[in-house]
Formats: C-alpha cells, sequence, structure tokens
C-alpha cells in the first residue's frame, strides 16, 4: 500500500507492511506532540476538516494534528444547513470542496458515503468514520497502542492475547480492529459478549483461517483471564431498537480495579475507544481503574493525535522532511 | 472604485476599471491556489469569517482565501445563541466584532444588514450575502469566469452573448451578474424563465438604456441558440410561498447533454452557481454534463477562491506585494 | 499568586500585584492588538477553545487573543452532539481533550463545571464562564478598563468611586468585580438596584469588613451622583422566573445622555459588559450616549484581548519575549 496521495478510506487498504510504517512515522512525531520542537513541514498546506456528524474529540484530534505540522484548519460541523441538504450530491460537494483544501478529514452519518465522496475529491481523504461502516484512525490508533503498550513488557503484536468485550455485534471499532490484526501472526482473541451482541460469524471465520485463535464466552471471568489486553467497549444505546433492550446488557461485563485483581494478570492492559459512560448507573469501565499503570485508555487517546500526524505527513509527503522545518518551542511547557 | 479599506457591499459601487483591476489580481493568485508557492502577505492578519446565516461552501471558500494569502481565520456560525439575538443592535456588534479582526466577511438572513454593520465597523467588511438583497463575491467570480472561459475561445465579455436559465425574479445571483454586465459594451441578453419568473423590469429597462440587446423567452431551445454562455440558475424552492407553486417549474428548463448538443453552439460555456439539486426529480443540470470539456462550474467554484484572495489583498494593500512573502511548498501535491 | 502554568477560575485567586502584573502585561500587548508589530511568540502553540455554551464574542475574544500572539485555535461549540451528553465524566472529557491543545479556554453551563474539568486536565484551563458561577476574565478586563479610564484624569483606583446599577442580585459580573476591587483601598461602591436585585449581604459586609464604603440606593439620581464609574448591567431575563418579572424592573434604571447630564458628574465614565438589549422598549443604556466620551463600553471590549493576550501570555510564559518574536505588518492598517 501507498499513502503519498491516496485516500485512507477503509482497514482493509492496509497490509503489514504500510501498518509498520505508520507506526514508525507516528513514533517520529513525539518530539513535537511532547513540546520539545515545533515543525512548519505543512506551512501553508489546508486541512478540510468536514464533520457532517459532529464527534468533538475526533474532529479535534485531527484539527490538532494538523496544526502540529504547521498547517491551517477549516471546518465544518453538522449537516442541516449545508448543500447537502438541498439535494446536492456527494460527487458536487466533493468536487467544489476538494478545492478549498489540500487534504480533507470526513464524517458522515450515512455508510459509504466517504467514498463516494473521495471518488470525486481532487485531494485526498481521509475516512472519519461513515455510519456503521468504518473509521480506520480508530483502528490504526488501537494498534499503535497495542504496539506501544505491549513493548513495555518487551512483547510484539505477533502471538498477543487480546479479549474484546462488550457489544461486539454492532461495534465499529472492534470490527475494524481485527481486521487489522488479522494481519499479524497467531493472535489469540477472546470475545467476551452476550450471546445477542457476538461477533459476527464472517470475521470470526477469517481469523480461524488465517491461522489466529478465537475463543467466544459470554462470561467475563474466562474472558479476562491469559491476556495481555483487554478492548472494553460502550454499549452503543443507539444501535438498539429499545433503550430496554440496552439496559439488560449493562453492567454484565463492567471492569473495575476489583475484576481487575480478581480475573485480569497484572501486566494486562486495559484499553476502550472512549467515550465512556460514567454515570452511576453505566458498569462499563469504572474510574477506580483510572490510576492503575496498565489502565492505557487515555495514552490511547493521545495516540491518535501521532498516528493522525503520521498519516498527513505520509499522505502528504513530509514524513522524511519533519525535521527540516523545525523550530524551538518558544513558551514553557510544565509537565 | 478605490479598494484600499473599503468595504464591499454591493456590486454597484464596481466600475470597469475595478473589475478589471479584480480580475488582473485573481490571475496573480493561481500559483498560490496551485500550491506552486506560498505567500504569508497576510501573516499575523485575522479574517473574522462571521456566517450568521450558514453556508458551507461559500464560508470555507472565504476562509481557504484568507488561509491562502498566510492569515488567520476567527468563524462565527448561526444566530440562535448571539447577543443579536437578545436584542443587541447590528451596531453594538460591529463595534464589538470589529475590535477582534483585521476584516470581516458576513452574511445574514436579512436584507440591508451586512450594509448596517459595516456602518459602524472599525475595519473593512465584505458582504458575503444579505438575505435576498446583494452577494457581490458570487457575480464577480461569475464574471471572472465568464473572462477566462471566453478567453479560451479568444473572445473578451464586451460583445458576449449569455443566456440566464430558470428562476430570474427571486435569483440573486442573476441580478447582481446583470448589474456587472451591464458595465460592459454591447452585451446580448436572453433571460430564459417562465413567464412568472421573469427578470425584473426596471434591470431590462437599464441594460437596454445602455445599449445592450435583450431577448425574453419561456422557451429553453430559443434561448439557448447563438450563446456563449449559459447561466443556469437552482429554483429557489424556499422563495415560493409552497412547495406546490415551486414544483410547477421543476424541468422546464432542464440541461443535460442531449439539449445541449441539439440547441447549443458547440463552445458554449455552461454555468452554475452552484449547488444544484440532483436528486432524481430536480431537472435542473444533469451530471451527464459533467465531462464536458465546456462545463465551467467546478473551474467556477475555484475560481471563488482566487477572486477572494484577490478582495481581500486590495482591500489589505498586498495585491503587489504577494512575492515578497513567498515560500516553496514542502509537501508533494499531486495532481 | 503564579501565572506560570497556573489555572484561571476565579477572581479570588487574585491578589493586588497579581493584577498589576497583568495591567502591565496588557499595556505591552498595546503594540500588537493596533497592528504597529506582529509577534509569534506563540508559535505553533495550540488553543482549545471549548465553548460548550455558546458565546460568540468571549469565544472570538479569546481565538483573537491567541492568535495575535501567533497562536492556532481549535474550536468547539455547543454540547448537543458532545461526549458529555453521552454521559461522558468532565474527567475523563478533560483527560482527553488536554491531550489536544497547550491551553484550555471553557464555558459551560454549569457551576464548577470548569473548575472539575480542570482538575483532570493536563494543560492550564481558563474559566470563560460556569453558569452563574465565575467568568473572570470579564472582571479583569472591567478592571483594566477602570484602570486605563481613571488614569485619563489622573486617578488611581484606590479611592475610586463607583456605581453598580441594575440587577446586582444575579449579576455575575457585578459579584466578580465588587469581589476584585475589594483589594484596592478605599473604594466607595454604590449599589443602585431594586430592593428585589439587591447585592447579596455577604459581598457587601466584606467590602465593609475591609473598610470599603458602601450606600445602598433604588433611586438613580442619587446612585450617580459624585462616582467617577457607572457600571451598568442588563436585566439578566433568563435568571427571572417569567419575563414578566423580568420586565417589571426594566426601565427604571435606564441611562442616556439625559439623565447622564443631569445626575453625573463631566467626568464619570459609562461601563456596561455588553451585550446591551438595544429594542425600543430595553431601557437599559441607550444609544445617544455613544458619542460620549467618556462611554467606555467599547474600549472596554477591546480591552477584553489585550487582558486576554496578557493572561496567555502569563501563563505559558512568553510576557517577557514578546518582542523576540516579532515581525512587522505587511498589510496596510487605516484607522
Amino acid at each position: 500500500m501507498e499513502f503519498l496521495g491516496k485516500h485512507i478510506l477503509s482497514v482493509s487498504q492496509f497490509d503489514r507492511e504500510a501498518i509498520e510504517k505508520l507506526i514508525t512515522v507516528a513514533d517520529r512525531m513525539k518530539p513535537y506532540a511532547n513540546r520539545e520542537r515545533i515543525t512548519k513541514a505543512l506551512n501553508g498546506a489546508i486541512l478540510g476538516n468536514m464533520f457532517f456528524e459532529a464527534s468533538t474529540r475526533t474532529r479535534t484530534s485531527f484539527g490538532c494534528a494538523f496544526n502540529r505540522l504547521g498547517g491551517y484548519v477549516r471546518e465544518t460541523v453538522g449537516i442541516e444547513n449545508s448543500a447537502l441538504a438541498k439535494g446536492e450530491s456527494l460527487s458536487d460537494t466533493a468536487k467544489v470542496m476538494s478545492g478549498y483544501s489540500d487534504i480533507i478529514v470526513m464524517r458522515h452519518p450515512l455508510d459509504g458515503s466517504v467514498a463516494e465522496f473521495a471518488k470525486s475529491s481532487r485531494v485526498p481523504v481521509i475516512n472519519a468514520g461513515d455510519g456503521s461502516n468504518e473509521h480506520p484512525s480508530q483502528a490504526l490508533l488501537d494498534l499503535y497502542t497495542m504496539s506501544k503498550e505491549l513493548s513495555r513488557f518487551e512483547r510484539p503484536i505477533d502471538g498477543m492475547r487480546i479479549a474484546m468485550v462488550g457489544d461486539l455485534k454492532y461495534g465499529r471499532t472492534v470490527h475494524s480492529l481485527s481486521k487489522l490484526l488479522k494481519l499479524f501472526n497467531n493472535i489469540s482473541f477472546t470475545f467476551v459478549s452476550p450471546k445477542q451482541l457476538a461477533m459476527p460469524v464472517d470475521i470470526i471465520e477469517q481469523l480461524i483461517e488465517l491461522g489466529h485463535n478465537v475463543l467466544e464466552t459470554d462470561n467475563l471471568e474466562t474472558g479476562l483471564a491469559n491476556v495481555d489486553i483487554v478492548y472494553q467497549t460502550r454499549i452503543q444505546e443507539e444501535r438498539f431498537p429499545t433503550k430496554e433492550e440496552a439496559n439488560k446488557f449493562r453492567g454484565a461485563f463492567r471492569i473495575n480495579r476489583y475484576a481487575y485483581s480478581q480475573f485480569c494478570h497484572p501486566t494486562t492492559v486495559i484499553m476502550h475507544p472512549l467515550p465512556r459512560d460514567s454515570r452511576a448507573d453505566a458498569n462499563e469501565l469504572d474510574a477506580d481503574m483510572d490510576e492503575h499503570p496498565n489502565m492505557a485508555v487515555f495514552r490511547q487517546a493521545d495516540n491518535g493525535v501521532l498516528v493522525r500526524m503520521a498519516m498527513f505527513a505520509l499522505i502528504l509527503g513530509v514524513d522524511e522532511k519533519l525535521s527540516d522545518y523545525e523550530s524551538p518551542v518558544n513558551w514553557t511547557v510544565l509537565q
């Protein structure tokens, strides 16, 4: 897979080499993210950050990543008053909007919309979520995080044991993540969910065919035993026909410090795509885990900026030139 | 007409010399728009991009134009929560907001509002649309596009033959465009619309008085014959008392590849202010025209950025200094 | 009080030395605000300008201030679609969003929310208004304005006589301002309001205890006599149970040129936090005062940018380095 000048629409575009390239370039972003130095590699470039469906953190993460590379960000949020609402085709929108920027990040509520838009765009497009379909930068930042967290224990992704917990039927992130992980060798997947929300059969079949191990269970204790990483997900209420239906499964897969100490190996890393529901009745991932050294969820969010910086740098061809445009940080960074 | 430090509120401010100046400066913007070079002529300047009525493309076009000249953009979208909704006068809003930027672009749903705002503003104001009244940058980019498209056939605007098609009664763009074109010599106007949506009589009388030719027709075939440019417009549903009323006129003036090949001279240029309605029942301007070399609608949208860059550069007095602040493009531009 | 790396959440953090430091640094911002020079002291820094409650002018004032120091601004407006609405805790939002910027400005409808957010933020947070609780930058710009306006008559803030007029019970700005002014010596406060909207007793008691003079009255003529500054406030309709209740007090404390000439000393300065209601029945602060040389309300709004620039510069430690990163203004500034 080439990055230069290409759209990033789906995790299925990625091969293992591309993933490893992305990880290498993301690592190179740390001094800029840590505010040791500034780079202006994208000096004068414009990102069209088009969120036809609102998402504060994904939008801000992409925008921040572009600013940290020295570029400008022009944003659109919401769909109500846009031309799309007046019957404009995605193709027309793409032909017009792609004249306003050097690269586009797009989120849209409809499955397939971003790929359709990209077909008519004259600049590269990154899919930041198209309905229930794809959100590749999330899966890539998850994989980057796994790589970094495992390396603390000197382990590679190959041979990793991962438990994915929660709503595995409707969860876009766990599907995409599985599709990326299948490119590695000998992964042990434990899918922990109520039977009604199990991982789709086609994904499981693919994993087995490629030589990975798959265990399905609806028991949290069984699921958490002997894994390197627990990837906890939110019950996506909006995917259920009724709130009552959604609430039935709330709490059955709650992770907190007690469950961790009882069921998990002491080096098990906890991940979560966020946001998590922290209301009293949420029972998803308790805040009492927050100070645990293996609770990686906020490092995971931070990594999102590194991975998005890497995507921009690779697509726009500045990944080898970052240090040519460096300058010192003028202000005081306290940490 | 002077540009330096002036508001641009109406096409009626423009004389022919000003239009030609604007075209010259817009041409100078091409290397920056084509990403051959970067300019930071407006380094440190702030645009207040205030859209009290949403318009994704016009807002982004202005913002992108300012970024391409090296300036910052601060934006406001919508009116619901603004001080205007709490009874603040436009004069107060202007006195406050004009302290926050070096130039303001403003769209507002009320006719005359931008001019009223400009009276109290301490920085130059560009009208980006005030209700049904004016949207001068649209007319100027249309005129710039005509100039460029005609020059492909080595023709000037003087003596040009143009058909304006669609809703000519309520269409703000065709009114403004006619007011600009009347400054040129010997234009032949063909106004193609249902009688109920005809071009206002006062505009027609002015054109005739100035020696231009005017033909009115409700027949598309007659209208399209022997013209250099067809300016197609959308049926603005929101201008009609009911949707039913609007729908009566849908489709009667549909342009597609068949109509083009039957009725138009092979060098006739097709323009449209966009967005166009691409729904199955729209019958406005079919996508089968999109690959035609004389379909200029997307070049027209691109030209909007050039013309808006020129407006900013002229008003802020950097039009002769763009190359003093140039730097190379660091990233890879594929086209 | 230290500024470097600190949150600014409340006026109660400030001692007199900090206020004077802020005034000194705000003065230093004038050449940049007046466009005599540009500074890029915050080159590459990112402001997270998070307005979970909309406020066009406060948001734009902060954003403009950051741009004028050379930094980037990433914005969020509104709360409907944010993760907060899906049950995310403010602590989680803070942990994630503080990874996206170098400093955060936050407005939120709930009292105490910004302080709670700041506890989990890894970067400094400035409170731009949390419900009815605090809005420290408003009080600081008011104080800065008083200092500058009084200095025209060669008077200090110590010993100043101020009338605060209007809704003193629910008015967040007059409470905060009183808390700042109490740090000075021998201020004479006249609180002019209907009895039902009087200044809270605890604030009055504090002022008296510290040796300030307090007079309460519901008579405008009495209130305006013999004061250096009149601080007029809006009747905050949204604080009343019904609109009828709010309207009862409209107009009783109207200031216009007639009232000014009858009741005020000719050097009395008029201030107002804006926006003011300019509808015919508002009776708040008439536009006939606008050209009066002692009408300071628009200078007050301008000062907001200077004070916010000073806050950013002090917190990020560039207040002594502004001129190290200067460049000339490339464009033409007409005034």
